[in-house]
């Protein structure tokens, strides 16, 4: 595969040499295999920073559950939900069977077709996303993918995570329901939001950021899909810089989206998965949280193990 | 409806009018919908031991994590696994999208076709099964049934659940790695192994049997179909009483498959299901927790919120 | 199931009974079991015109091929063709597999999910419509409908067929492109049109109906949908009269829909599938074929041997 | 993509360099993109054989049209047929709606998800196979293969073909019902067999191989899929110099399988539908024809319009 790799190298240099000089400044611009592989968890890693679950971890979580509260942070999995245009939601109940002896016991169930890592709430792996084909820790997709799922980096390799959430209310901070549709979050944002909660953190957390888009979810389903306000580059480094197991949001991607710079597509992918592997989760329902200002609790999180899938869908909670 | 209600009836007491009085002794019958309506939860119900689920319940689960160790109860989701003959699992991997922008991103997700609410480890709702037609509660399929899905008893109702989990490790009770294939489980062997463990059971909680036969699982999926030891009507009637949140096991049907008496099909699916509105949590891995003799631990299980399913494929874990 | 059967029609005089006096001179009301079985092919039957696929038949087609040319009748099959909202076309494109040996064979296929019976330019069988719940021939739904097909009255019971087919270029008679969204073509617009081209119908008859509706395709597609001109209850019953072999159509239902008369829903599909027998062929392209004015052609058309289907997608061509 | 192709091609070079001397008198050797391309139809051409398809080909078939007898070619679509492993054929049958009008008309369909390209009778296009990543006329996988279908070379392309069949029985020619598992049927086997039925090849033809094989299907359908007898590289070379429409046989792949020389792999798909442009006809079902010794007929087939599928499953007819 080498003649492949250093030929399509070559091609994309000739491309794009003419043209970047002048858009350098701005551009963020994904780093060559050489300067993020191995990752900072070794060679042939596939947790990332899924390797941050650990008793401790789980231990500073359940210290938090001080009253059992229990907030729900997913939305209804239906047809009618928001769904990406390439993405499908079919169920098809499966007529009663009827079993014969004394006791008729009638039977059903139910055949879905979807896209069940990648629906409603839902958790990203680091097989679905790459930079050109080489994806977190330099796996490249030509040697993990098959007809039926990933050889590496498969959802199935997570189980479930307990760790402390961290609610980040941007929209709070800035006094308004919902941030504006194109809104950037930045670093300072971030930064803010936290002093005004009394809240630092700590290696390890689950970061969630609130924007105010999940209340447009089952309201109206073509803004909620057609891009939203998120964190950027600057903040994506900037939050990866501080270690966390997970960065949560209430939109489709949690970035925004489209990015300001039109030179990149949802560039906060490639740096949270591929870059640092760290997960994303996303289309979160947090508008009980926010409403009762939880700003800190125990998130659990059950990723399902689907073998080889590239996400999970996820019905997380908060615990207070 | 009446009209047709009253007329299968009349058809059901004609048929089995005179085959029954020398049966009656030894089998179990389902008992008519005015012997069982409104439940206990009260008429229109539809969470049944569900409704366990309070704070103070998640409370005394979160004060049983000392260490903050995890044990992954789910088996892996995956086209090889063992599936009833009526089920599937396919898996598609959708071919990389590669995004144009100057950050190259690719793409990948996967289709799935499959009953996710019964296939792997998983979480039997209410709509799952019915005496004759009536469900728990005595909402009739032909009044909730949709060609996609049920608009009462749905999965989506339950939500994240955390309870204090006690495991019954019947094998180890008997001194065996797995119980004899059509073992069934007394009401004698759940209260010796309990008393062997130093514990009791108190409403609201999750119990777990242990019959050894997830050692099957993935290394002789024919014999894990075929039929498998667990309780029966008797330990179903008594674990009823106990008031529990739920009822789970290592097999596909957590009761003895096929049931000793002849005349009758899975019956404590409708004890359990119908009758008594207590989940069942089949098909549980549950090697590690029996070698690390873990019999008291925070149970947590979030359903996924799958709109007018029967049940959820999940992903439980216990935590001490 | 006399009792359930008893019953419900019970249920059902009891419920229309005082509202139907005033509306028995308009409106269409389906026949009483008793009225239209056995069918005249017999009982038991399940072929229905079908019947008049016989040799002599063929061969009188075969007669009519003069030239070789052959025009297709029917329409692309995609994501992206009009869709009744209860059905989809999902394709997904299996990656390529590249086999090993010295040949380097590389192989590609795709999985499609799809209402394969009923959608694009589709034949209809009888499992696919019923008064109340009695097909043609009387057999009952619940007699005959399983988990995975209907054990009576499958498509598969078809086979080629091969006729006279005869184009009614009703739009043409009218100087249209178009008939008129709710246009419902008369039985004098039948016989006009017939005689305009010269011909008449023979038992055994393919019979098209053209509308123009067709044009609609692909450019329009929810008008398409939204309802159409087409024959009513009155040219249907003539229709039938002259004992064809099939009638088709340029539209979803071939009859006008909505029907005229509000009380009634596409009786046309009860007339012909349910109480005579007779298949409907639906979504024709007839553009080419109204163009050319080939009014007499031999039809061939291969229902596939999908084992209880309720119809076939099929790929019709008129041959002169 | 120069790069890459040069690239792939020298690493494919280097792998075979030094074992091939050895095995270049026995092992079929794939041609060289420039030593087939353009095809004989010309550059750019999709249709390859398709092209035989004309009014003089339709009317030399009609013409040997003289009882009208019908002989169905395919066998029944259903769950419980011989499948390739990688395929699927699910069938669910969704639940009655019963519309609310006065004619209370009951609506049945179904759901399927299958390859439906490629399952049972069926007929391959162009974009099924490939040399390396080469298609017939060079097209190649990467710049027409989507998430959804090909965008060159799908099977809609096709339409109806009718042209002269002639039936080479080779199983008649040996005497025996079936040919040896494993028997590669020669070039003498085809030219002694037609001379034993007077009947000469034409250009344009529809060539069907009968090797009894299809006695099988239904019956054991696990030997069925195991391999077959066939023909081998030289039959098919000569086959293919006859200029035939398409090649048709009674065995999953028409060919010899596992080809005698285990250098190769299936190496008759690539002559015909890369190297050649000549469609593949499989798993015909050719008892009755047999037993009839009809030879020579008038074959219809129909291929669907999948937009961008690599096959259609097909129901073809025999007519005399």
């Amino acid at each position: 595969m080498r003649v492949f790799t250093i030929g399509v190298a070559l091609a994309w240099v000739a491309l794009l040499g003419f043209t970047t000089s002048s858009l350098e400044a701005q551009t963020w611009r994904p780093p060559a295999d050489n300067q993020r592989c191995p990752s900072k968890w070794g060679a042939g890693d596939e947790r990332g920073a899924g390797n941050h679950m650990k008793p401790a971890t789980v231990l500073r979580a359940a210290q938090l559950i001080k009253t059992g509260e229990t907030i729900e942070l997913s939305h209804m999995l239906a047809a009618d939900m928001p769904l990406q245009s390439t993405r499908q939601f079919n169920v098809h109940t499966k007529r009663t069977v009827m079993n014969q002896p004394s006791n008729r016991r009638g039977s059903n169930e139910e055949l879905l077709t979807s896209e069940v890592g990648q629906i409603g709430t839902q958790f990203d792996g680091f097989a679905h996303q790459s930079i050109e084909y080489s994806h977190y820790n330099c796996f490249k997709t030509d040697e993990i993918a098959t007809r039926t799922g990933f050889t590496k980096l498969g959802i199935e390799k997570v189980g479930t995570l307990m760790t402390r959430g961290v609610l980040i209310d941007v929209a709070a901070l800035k006094g308004v329901d919902i941030l504006g549709d194109s809104y950037e979050i930045t670093v300072q944002d971030l930064q803010l939001a936290l002093q005004r909660q009394n809240l630092s953190l700590q290696p390890g957390d689950a970061v969630i950021i609130n924007t105010g888009w999940s209340r447009l979810w089952g309201k109206d389903n073509a803004r909620y899909m057609k891009g939203n306000p998120g964190i950027g580059v600057a903040a994506a480094e900037w939050l990866a810089k501080q270690d966390p197991m997970l960065v949560g949001g209430d939109s489709p991607p949690v970035e925004v989206n489209p990015n300001p710079d039109p030179q990149v597509s949802l560039p906060v992918h490639q740096i949270m998965l591929v870059v640092n592997g760290i997960h994303l989760l996303e289309n979160l329902k947090l508008d009980e949280l926010t409403g009762k200002k939880i700003y800190e609790f125990a998130l659990v999180l059950q990723p399902l193990k689907l073998r080889g899938f590239s996400g999970s869908t996820v019905a997380p909670t908060a615990i207070r």
